[in-house]
């Protein structure tokens, strides 16, 4: 941060550093906490000066809300490079360092509550509605994009979007009294991955034949063939009774 | 309905009965879209009849959503006879149900969108932020309490409340384009259900022992034995390099 030395700066510069003091302050508090003069006094600047560059609070908190959007989408951006699970373990390592850094303006802001708009300004609300939407659907597509498919069967375009609420709503949870551990949260988090398509894969083969292809790029140290060996081990004593033929011989 | 009739209702009687109305009404159009005129028209009564009841839109808008919540958080209860796979299947049933009778209004709710305030009305939507709050815990607490645990251990709580989770984000994207049979995904909830309760249950002694407890009073052709049986059939062929030695041998 630059703020202390009060050097002058270009237009864009400023309008930048601007959005960065106030993601900052509103990633901590909700809007209606935070006023122009704080950000004024945080960014070393007269609040005239504010106004110069925003027209108001509102376009402020948008312009925050635009950024942390991007960063956020960013966060889920991967190359398609070495085990599926791997992959998914750096992208939720990434989300959460995301969600630990804008806590309760996260959480106010996906729980739609106070923060969610500048208080009796319905527009910000719809423009945070659509920033949502946006970080949503591009953590989708980067989702997908790992699993190598011409076209996505509706299920499984299903079962990613409600694994990217999964992630959401774990993370709010955690949030809210943080009393599991991050880590634990990231790997169960991709363990869900993998449950979750495995589910849709037991009643559909399209499926089938993706869980079957990501587990056989799996080393034996990666996280799915870790679940699915635990699996194993939790399910077959109960669950055995009438294992179809092609399925393991089980005792 | 007896809105054709014109016979004289008790105030209780009549406020029940707008409320109904309007409830349908918010169902399939944001508030916006729905006029004091209209409310009056459908109830079969005058519109100044309407304020004597209601002291204008927000408050019967708040009173259906109410009334929304209740009826939704009621759809959650089930008996707590029989194995577990059956009732979460009448549950999700329910649910469904539920979703399809006041799908717009319920996803424009859900998505925070323009219908989940009347607009310019701040404390309607966090009214309704309430109310949605107060569904999640009620569900949560109808889901859990069919484990039969004296002390939920935090990361099972965590996996019953987004399960919830997914269980709305699941029934918002099939809102949308309605592209899945609706069986299909009720079904597929009560497997993500024993999916996710099994992942947590692959790294906890604990949660284990509750999976091993569901899994032992399952039927033969209950919805969980069925899933297990099918991932035992999906996943060994692949995962079995390192199977620990109290699993099922694989060939």
């Amino acid at each position: 941060m630059t703020t202390g030395t009060r050097r002058r700066m270009g237009v864009e510069e400023r309008r930048q550093q601007l959005i960065g003091v106030a993601l900052e302050l509103f990633s901590n508090r909700s809007p209606d906490e935070v006023s122009i003069d704080e950000i004024a006094a945080a960014a070393g600047i007269s609040r005239p000066l504010v106004y110069h560059y925003f027209p108001g609070k509102t376009s402020l908190y948008e312009a925050a809300l635009r950024r942390a959007a991007e960063d956020l989408a960013q966060r889920f951006d991967e190359p398609s490079e070495g085990p599926l699970g791997a992959r998914l373990q750096r992208v939720m390592g990434r989300f959460f360092d995301f969600v630990d850094e804008h806590g309760p303006g996260f959480s106010a802001l996906m729980r739609g509550g106070p923060a969610q708009s500048v208080s009796g300004d319905p527009a910000s609300s719809s423009a945070a509605t659509a920033l949502i939407d946006s970080v949503r659907q591009a953590a989708y597509e980067q989702i997908v994009s790992h699993l190598d498919l011409v076209a996505v069967p509706p299920r499984l375009e299903l079962v990613v979007r409600s694994w990217v609420s999964l992630a959401e709503s774990t993370a709010l949870l955690w949030l809210d009294g943080r009393r599991t551990e991050r880590a634990a949260l990231e790997l169960q988090l991709v363990h869900d991955f993998g449950a979750l398509v495995a589910v849709a894969g037991a009643y559909d083969e399209e499926i089938a034949g993706v869980v079957r292809r990501i587990l056989a790029q799996e080393p034996p140290d990666g996280p799915f063939t870790d679940l699915a060996e635990r699996l194993l081990a939790l399910l077959p004593a109960e669950a055995g009774t009438e294992v179809p033929a092609q399925a393991a011989p089980v005792e």
